[in-house]
């Protein structure tokens, strides 16, 4: 009687118990269940802003899970370079990646368009074309064959058109202009008969001091005065119509994502989204006493590029984006959803946010 | 014998289980325990967008807590009306609460300053105000004493100016105005010799149609044409210079969310993160395509307020807001800060995402 006494309170006490995994498996799935990820970014290591946000996704996850998904930021170059992000987390290296879908163009041309284009949408609008317009669908549709989910990561806002050591008062003065411009825009800065130049946010600052290149464009007065471009740069110029409302991703290895109970899915899903809207709360502050600074102590000289440059440049981007949108049948339908999209917003935002900033 | 081991299984029982606190608080407290709670809002259920946010709010953390915690979401007057929502989180009716600080006016007149103030900021700029710019904190201390927790809850953007029957040339066209209008916009329309009411939106339609008010703010295109205004109103007039970025609130009850353990906490937290932006990305998306519809379809006569107009409506709102930073010691600082944040804001705005608006 003892025997069985012990046997059975042995058995009761295997079914409960904070170890168990039978307890669990009855009710809620891998509660007890713990996940080591990887997190790799195309930015150094607590890079402001940028480098932020894939800490902040971090501690989120952690907190919200309990410690259930443990995750390791690492830097651009720690575990991968900056620009093998995308394979390394379409290959299972890391789990999660953070940079910007415009750097794999070269793996699927249509991933520009996820970013940001050519006087495309702002920040605000891409939110709402990405969430309730249809955008996120594509996005993953063009993402799936790469085994990989991506979900937006933040935004900068608008960014400033960059710095300048060559007064630019007509489409003459982009001729021969050595501008550091990636993407979309360095296409349209090329077919204005400038060069346009990619190289590493690191190498900027000495190739403008050295003169390598002429300009350079960056993100905001937040991150730029960190780098120091009024120092060696005349002219800061607005309004950054190359990337009017750039989005970040985060994107998710498929079978890691599967891997996780669904708790553990929500708990990625609205950590993403919360960062997303974080980041860009954070710009919108700093980028405001970062200007101040620029202007009224280093007395940055803020100019406007000429309307009839703009118009120019708008009308070089549209020539860009409608070849990209042939480039494939995806793109054609990514391309007709985000126009169809910008032209109602373009509409409704010349009578609300336009139309207020125009009169407080 | 039968006895003693019934009871020492009784007891093993008791302490381990589902339902168990003991076995849960030697590593991770509460991890079984559930929570009900229940959500009160100041809109009927279900209305489209400011009444999805909190259903959505509820399903995002049942989803990431995998059940633990359990919202039941009530519209304005099932469990209280609308208008007794603060009371009702404030006293633990509720534990949580989904609405609009400035209907709280009356428990704090500061409490105008976290919803949306005449001429202030937009929503990107709310939110960076309120994240990255000190104003969650002084939200927070103006609750505090309320037994309240204040979260960021959603945005419709800038909203529209109103219906009117009256065609508005000039300020004389105010006087006598009779308009639905609440908050400090209603104040400014009284000092500009107008007829603020205030009257729920259900009463709005009957009121125009009959005369009894010549004109109504509400929403956006989004919420204006589900309300039918533009069969019963002759002009649409925008911009919202009342409401340039109104900010909803998840208020949650001190206790409550103290009760919480922390990955409860950080879940609710993130939660309402994501709401938030989601309602913007909405109204975003959604107002888009329903001025197309109130236009085209209905052949909505859609009119901008003269220059002149906003001028002194600009004018009188700065009093009005003077006013109010003057009331209390609190209201001061609010006032002081928001302003401050608005003064920078404007002055990168101009170059960054208004400079943008005018030329793509």
């Amino acid at each position: 009687m003892r025997v069985l006494m012990v046997a059975l309170i042995s058995l009761i006490l295997a079914s409960c118990g904070n170890k168990s995994a039978d307890t669990d498996t009855d009710i809620k799935p891998d509660t007890q269940k713990t996940y080591s990820w990887k997190l790799v970014t195309t930015w150094p290591k607590n890079y402001p802003g940028l480098g932020s946000a894939p800490e902040n996704f971090a501690k989120k996850i952690a907190a919200m899970s309990g410690g259930r998904i443990k995750i390791k930021v690492f830097g651009a170059g720690q575990l991968v370079p900056a620009f093998e992000v995308f394979d390394a987390v379409s290959q299972g290296t890391a789990q999660v990646g953070h940079g910007a879908a415009y750097y794999w163009t070269g793996k699927a041309k249509a991933a520009g368009f996820f970013t940001s284009v050519p006087f495309g949408l702002n920040a605000q609008e891409m939110n709402g074309w990405l969430h309730y317009g249809g955008g996120l669908e594509l996005w993953r549709e063009l993402y799936s064959p790469f085994n990989l989910i991506p979900f937006a990561g933040g935004s900068t806002g608008v960014q400033m058109a960059g710095w300048f050591n060559r007064e630019i008062n007509s489409m003459e003065d982009i001729k021969g202009l050595k501008m550091r411009i990636p993407g979309l825009g360095g296409d349209v800065i090329t077919r204005a008969g400038g060069v346009s130049v990619t190289m590493p946010g690191g190498e900027l600052y000495t190739s403008m001091q050295t003169g390598v290149i002429d300009a350079t464009e960056w993100v905001g007065p937040y991150n730029d005065l960190a780098f120091g471009f009024h120092q060696v740069a005349k002219y800061y110029y607005y309004p950054g119509w190359h990337e009017p409302g750039p989005i970040l991703e985060f994107i998710v290895n498929k079978e890691a994502y599967a891997s996780l109970p669904s708790d553990l899915q929500a708990i990625v899903e609205s950590a993403a989204r919360a960062v997303n809207q974080d980041m860009l709360d954070e710009y919108t502050a700093r980028n405001n006493s970062a200007l101040v600074e620029l202007v009224e102590t280093h007395g940055v000289d803020v100019r406007k590029l000429p309307d009839d440059v703009l118009t120019e440049l708008r009308r070089l981007s549209a020539e860009v984006l409608d070849e990209l949108g042939q480039d494939s049948e995806i793109s054609g339908r990514i391309a007709q959803s985000v126009m169809e999209f910008k032209k109602q917003a373009m509409e409704y935002h010349a009578i609300s946010e336009e139309a207020y900033y125009k009169v407080r």
